[in-house]
């Protein structure tokens, strides 16, 4: 039920031991919860921020890796939204290629005024849109 | 005490907020480990890998992100392995601008024989490098 | 007529003025070139190089910029081949936002043996390919 | 007499052929003209659009390609400027490992004020520092 966003690894994020480069891995999951927003709110991050005056900077990833990602398979990113505070939410990343999982990744964003550059509880909107589809670790 | 890797953030690091965009801080924290190796071990992993057949795969990551990273000075990322295992060894990477902490990061890798891809016991050379400099996290 | 190869630019892309960092073009066009190789010859570089033995390492690049790239719309690349040598190939990429030309690059590679990294002629299938969709500049 | 920026290459750099991925060295470029700036000017391209209002964006690039980068030797990447128009300035990089030269890239930039997002001639005192530089191309 998860939203699913896909992405084609390729020869150039791969180093030479021929699986994609451990720092693209974080990269992939926050192109994934950016490819949630804009499905689910209809904007990403740059319209968030310059049209909506939302940020949403990070304060925490971890992220553990199981298995190595390569160009066989197309990455799908499984996204959604694992926690939900008065100023913060976080998200969780499971990245699958040929139907296997191949990490785990938790992030976790403050809401931010972005002209400010300071903590300050989302739009209502934003908040009932993450509270939908929130679904918290066990 | 700690090993000082020195990295010169950009205009081209930034995103619209005018702070290193957040997959950049692993990425640099990678790089701040593999000039561990570099200094210490004379060899990065380039040389590991291909010269040596050593190979040394992340298994897990997790960073906290407390201040955001500029151009405005010079990022000082302090690196030490904060662990080491039979066949694992962790880094710690705390990242300095202006003498504030911007972000402290912990990673794990195992070592692997390079060709094979499978775990393995790292050289006494390499064992005995790391054990040198190892500071357990309190 | 020309292929089409979709890429979403994101925060993540842009740099401080908003809009996407110069050498992120090169590198969304290279992206468009190996969509190319995948959908025409089914095997982007990565299986080109590692299950072929065909190399294409680039031997100049030139491009010029006309307007911003922005998230604001998807990056449509068209690409064809516009040159065909020996053993080199010559690939045009024109950049569209929103309809209009962002960029056009144009990127001449030699045709390798990877294994030797020695300038070869290309498998007649690879030749066949290209000269099918080959489009010279005027 | 070209001012000198050094760039370590490392394993992430590379692809699966084990030398820099072709639109890193674009980038490596772009790093080390905004190095230049940083050097002569005391600020590079971040202080330069933030707190001087002057923007060079580019609207031009050519490379060409000599010989593969790799992690095996520093690069180092003379720059220098090479032409100086009204509202236009172009570079030229040459980087070289171990003293053989690996590519040659021109890049042309025009002078912008950066709140307007318009072509202006740069302040007198960029102009300058410029001209003082200034070998254009044979």
């Amino acid at each position: 039920m998860a939203f699913e966003h896909e992405i084609r690894i390729t020869w150039g994020d791969c180093d030479p031991a021929k699986i994609a480069y451990t720092p693209r891995l974080p990269w992939y999951s926050l192109d994934a919860i950016n490819a949630w927003w804009e499905h689910y709110g209809g904007a990403g991050w740059y319209q968030m921020e310059l049209d909506q005056n939302v940020g949403t900077p990070f304060v925490s990833m971890a992220m553990d890796f199981l298995l190595p990602v390569t160009p066989r398979h197309r990455l799908i990113c499984k996204v959604w939204p694992n926690r939900l505070g008065e100023t913060s939410v976080g998200f969780r990343v499971d990245g699958f290629q040929d139907g296997k999982l191949c990490f785990v990744g938790k992030f976790v964003s403050v809401f931010i005024d972005a002209g400010e550059f300071k903590k300050s509880p989302p739009p209502e909107r934003i908040r009932a849109l993450v509270a939908a589809h929130l679904v918290e670790d066990e």
